[in-house]
């Protein structure tokens, strides 16, 4: 039997990065991925996450989520919240409680009647923005909530987990992913071209320059 | 600090009677009520748990979830799947993947900001109609999910876990709340009085007759 994957697709750099990851690793036809709609204030991510999917070639899917919004409090869906490095307790106020924990679940809800058993998430723990549902031992506890909850054998891949933001770069390079970047969004301020001062741009221009690329989004 | 819970109510039997349970445990004044408002195929549901929040006089917030009728294909939110006692695989028809889960994650977002512990949900392993993510090693794998990616202290607890159907109408009589089991839904019918044919129905019947009590939905 083919092993086929879905790829949570933010349309970010990291997402983007995992997409051409499981592509490799899965062969292009096994892939699909998945975004979110979950009022999101940029909406500018959703064009970017359909732009990446087309350019990959692979099948896009876009689940809405109403619950965030109306849960509140946080600088990704709340307008009246600001992005600041720093939020409630040591968490930074773009934190969503539960955020990927959700996406995860969804992405395997979805993947589970398609008889997909292979799921590929961005996040990363190291080079980290402070969100703990990134970290591996919450990976590695979700994915047992999940097969235990659903009856499923799920894998949950991680490829950029222990990845700084340089040696992601390099590895989209070495995965022939590097120009598709331009397409990608990372800017908190919802800015194109990026605001260069967000945290989120700071990020990624560090882990551009480190690895010796000019950033396509940034040049184009 | 006093100790708060949040009660998962979907208005039915087993999380009205997990309501008062939590507040003979935590105090009314602690106790919150969340329902999710997911598409359910019988608004009367949405319409019991109301009821039944204000005649227990707590805080009764109602979060939508917009994402399962995305998903489709089980019988709880789409119209076109029928009720059947068995499903895909050995699940049944009305197994909605990974919706305890979602609902618990919601669950500890929204009492996460709020600085609730105590998650309180009406899941049973016993008695049991096929739902893997009601059984105890789901739900322990998903508090430890929970509390590293939100860096929180949650606890779930789970009152009819281990108890019979006849056991949790002893339990709701001995905390006083076989009255309000009238204003309960229970029927995969969406009827009221209750079709007493379906499957949720019958387990009910089973469980008060044996308890040696009526039932006051059917008797009302």
């Amino acid at each position: 039997m083919t092993s086929k994957a879905v790829v949570v697709l933010s349309g970010g750099q990291d997402s983007t990065t995992s997409l051409w990851w499981a592509m490799d690793r899965f062969g292009q036809a096994n892939v699909s991925a998945l975004t979110f709609d979950y009022g999101q204030r940029h909406r500018i991510e959703l064009d970017a996450a359909a732009a990446v999917a087309e350019r990959a070639g692979v099948a896009h899917v876009v689940l809405p989520i109403n619950t965030f919004e109306a849960l509140g409090g946080n600088a990704l869906t709340d307008n009246e919240v600001d992005v600041k490095e720093i939020g409630m307790g040591d968490l930074p106020s773009t934190f969503v409680p539960g955020r990927n924990l959700v996406f995860l679940t969804y992405a395997a809800a979805w993947a589970w009647p398609r008889q997909i058993e292979h799921i590929v998430t961005g996040v990363a723990q190291t080079d980290y923005s402070g969100y703990p549902d990134c970290r591996r031992a919450t990976i590695d506890a979700l994915t047992t909530a999940l097969n235990l909850g659903m009856e499923a054998e799920f894998v949950i891949h991680t490829p950029l987990m222990d990845l700084s933001k340089k040696d992601t770069v390099l590895l989209a390079e070495r995965l022939g992913a590097l120009d598709v970047m331009a397409l990608t969004h990372t800017c908190y301020a919802g800015q194109r071209p990026p605001c260069g001062r967000c945290p989120a741009c700071k990020l990624r221009a560090k882990g551009f320059a480190e690895a010796g690329f000019s950033d396509p989004l940034v040049a184009a």
